[in-house]
Parts: C-alpha cells; structure tokens; sequence
C-alpha cells in the first residue's frame, strides 16, 4: 500500500464565482477522499474558459496522485470541459460509440440530436465512468476523473470510480473539545506537543455561535498510535490550564 | 470607472481539504464581489504548508486586480498566514504597535501572553483590517487582504474592505426560466444566441430535487440593453420549442 495517495479537485463553471450556485461537490470529495485513504491536497475553482481549464488541468494533474473535475460536461455551448481535457493532454476528441450507446438507453432515436450528441465527445483513449441517473457519462483520462457538476450525479460517478483507485494509510483523527479554554492559552504549549510529535499535524478550530464559542484540537495522522499520543498529550495539557472564556 | 475589475480568492486550511469543516466562504465572497462589480476569476483551497501558501499567493495577486485570502490568521502554530505573505511579498514581519492596542482593548495585560501577540504579528508595510468581533485584525499588504477563516469575522472584515475597492461594471444578468424545456432540445438555438452576442455570457443550469429537474438559462453581463437583447431572445427561442421534460 502506498505511505500516500494524493488528490486535486478542479471545480469548473461560472455560476461558482459569481455565487450564483453555492458548491456542494467540494465538501462532499474531501470528506470522501479522506476517509478511502486519499489525501486531498488542493482545489482550484475556475470559469468555462478553455485556456483556464487547460492551464489548471495540466498544473494539478502533474502535482497529485489524481485529479478530480467537476462540472461542463453537459449538452449545451458553455459544456467545455471535454474538449478542453482533451486539448489539455494533446489528444483527439470525438464522438465515442460507447457514450452513444448510453445515450442510447434514455433518448429515443428522434430525441438524441446533435446537442445530446455532444455529451458522447469523448478524448481519445479515455474510459467511461457510468451515470446511473441521466445517463450521459463522465470519464477517466490517464489520472484524470471527470464528473458532472450536479451533485447526484457526481456522487453516484464517485462510487463508480472509487474501487478503482489506489489509495494509501487511512488518516486517523482525534477531537479534543477544549472545553471553554482560549486557544491564547494553550496555543503555546499545542505548539511544542506539534513540534514533538513528528508526523502527526495538529489543528485548532475555533467556531462560533449563538450559543457562545466552541474551540476543538484535531490530532491527525496516519499512525494510530502517534496520534493517540499526541491526543494523549493535548488532554493532559488542556488538564492543566484554566480556561478563561475568550475564543482566541 | 475600470471596465473589469478582477479577483482571487485563496482559502487556506487544513480542515477545508480533509472535509472536516464545509466551507461557507467561497460563495458569500463570489455573492459580495459580484454584487458591487468585482469578477472573482479564480479560488484556490491549500493546506497551511508555508511553500504552498506562498506559491498560490505569489501566483495569484500578480494575476488579479486583488486577492483576498482566509484563514490562518490565529494564535495557533498552524495559523501561518501572515508569515507566508511576508515571505511571499520578501518582506519582513514583526509584532505591529497597531495591532497590539487593537488586542488590549480585548485582552487584560496578564492575558496578552506570546501566543496572543502572534495575532499582531503583521508584514512590514500592510494596512490592518479591523475585526469588530474578536479584535485580531487581518491586513492589506498592496493588493493582497488577509481575513480570518471563521465566517461572522471574515465578513465584518469584508465590510470594512469594501469601500476601499476600485470596482468594475456591475454584472447584470436575467435569468430565463426553461419550464420542462431539455437541454439538449434548447441547447442548439442557445449556442447560437451565444455565439451571436459578444459581451454577454449566457450558461444553462440543470438542477434536480425530489420535485422533479428545472433548467434555468443565465444572461449575464456589463451592458444592461445587451443582455435584455440577449435574453429576449432566449424567450424566444424557448417559446419556439416544444418541452419533452427531461433535463438535459
């Protein structure tokens, strides 16, 4: 098994950055990764422009074990990503005789037009990832997965695609609710059990609400035992400090 | 008045790439910037890893008119935001006069211990960002704004940011309801408006509920009567057509 496996997400289309459409897929693929043993290590958001999803396309998947897309992979004009992971990889697109044999099983003849066709564009060399719910496909290319943008779909082509991915040492994590303690005062001491404690990354996550604020530790790490002792060692800290009811 | 007016945002953070906090940051900022005429062009989630920050960071303002960033800005060890921007910018950061006051008007002197006064750690040069909620300012350094990652201060920040922007044109947009018209039936006529009408980005957006799909077609763009034009023909074209309710 490989120490480490990791993942980039390319989040594709214009309704993200102009806040029309709140993203859902972000989330949900890291929670995922996460907990299959893939380490998510960097999302970039970009518009439907060929020479932004080429650039961002070639970037990640040259940096991470995988490169994830969503988004642009329907039937109308502003559906580019196809044809731009394709340009992306220098390879041929056209229509695949697979894809249309999807397309097939919803879309009568008469109904499957030269739009619906579009969503047949396949790269050459790619495989299919299956869409149990509109059925127009998604596809893998080399280390690149490319799923749609509505969440179901991308969550149903996300199953599809994970028993066929490598994945590494699950991560193990421990919360440690710091209980009406300021992080001022235990940052100090957090920080030297991080720095002793190599391999295991230590977090603090302040939130606030109306019912006041709620500070936690997450200790991380792919050994267990390094981060129950780390964890160990955050409890015994926070034992012996007095909270003082301020967040930071 | 600039005619375009660009933005990025970089999101940084740990707990945003593992899923173990759901962002709500991205889509109130693109909401805002849009709102009063800032194009955000790009976001980017990176881990708190001090190469990563500073490399997003240092490719992201030379490529924007601005860039915003949240996250990192605590008295944590892993709160290394305002060292990555003075890394990124080559210059130096200490603890800032300013900031300290802004921390006493919070913190008795007993409790500004060495933790809380990393939060007035602030790169040579920068404006501060005030933060009504919990004191810990961000900062302006040139075209750069540091915000906190926790939502109720990263928005009071964005705030007190705003007036200080150049904006752009606003972005108009209509939005054209498709009422159980596919997709694929109206995709063709669509990408011939598009084509059609420079300056005007139109994009189709599918969504799915238990109540069934709806299509809304987006015209969006600087010129209030071409987009009107724009979107009258999408009425149209959609008027045209017969719907075969399926989505896409």
């Amino acid at each position: 098994m490989a120490v480490s496996v990791t993942a980039a997400l390319l989040v594709i289309g214009d309704e993200i950055l102009t806040g029309r459409t709140k993203d859902k897929n972000i989330g949900y693929i890291a929670e995922y990764l996460t907990a299959i043993g893939i380490d998510l290590r960097e999302v970039r958001i970009v518009p439907d422009v060929e020479d932004e999803i080429v650039a961002a396309v070639n970037a990640l998947r040259q940096r991470y074990t995988y490169l994830f897309t969503t988004g642009g992979i329907g039937p109308t004009h502003d559906d580019i990503t196809a044809d731009s992971v394709a340009k992306a990889f220098g390879v041929g697109i056209g229509q695949d005789p697979r894809a249309v044999a999807m397309l097939r099983e919803r879309y009568q003849p008469h109904e499957l037009n030269e739009a619906r066709l579009c969503m047949a564009r396949i790269p050459e060399g790619a495989d299919l990832i299956e869409n149990p719910i509109s059925k127009a496909p998604g596809f893998r290319l080399s280390n690149v997965f490319v799923m749609a943008g509505v969440p179901s779909i991308m969550q149903a082509m996300l199953e599809n695609i994970a028993p066929t991915l490598e994945v590494g040492a699950r991560m193990n994590s421990e919360v440690v609710e710091a209980e009406g303690i300021a992080e001022g005062i235990y940052a100090e001491g957090l920080g030297q059990i991080a720095a002793a404690n190599e391999g295991v990354s230590i977090g603090s996550y302040p939130s606030f609400s109306a019912a006041g604020f709620r500070n936690q530790i997450i200790v991380r790490g792919k050994n267990l035992a390094a981060v129950e002792k780390a964890a160990a060692e955050v409890r015994d800290l926070l034992g012996r400090l007095k909270g003082d009811r301020a967040p930071l």
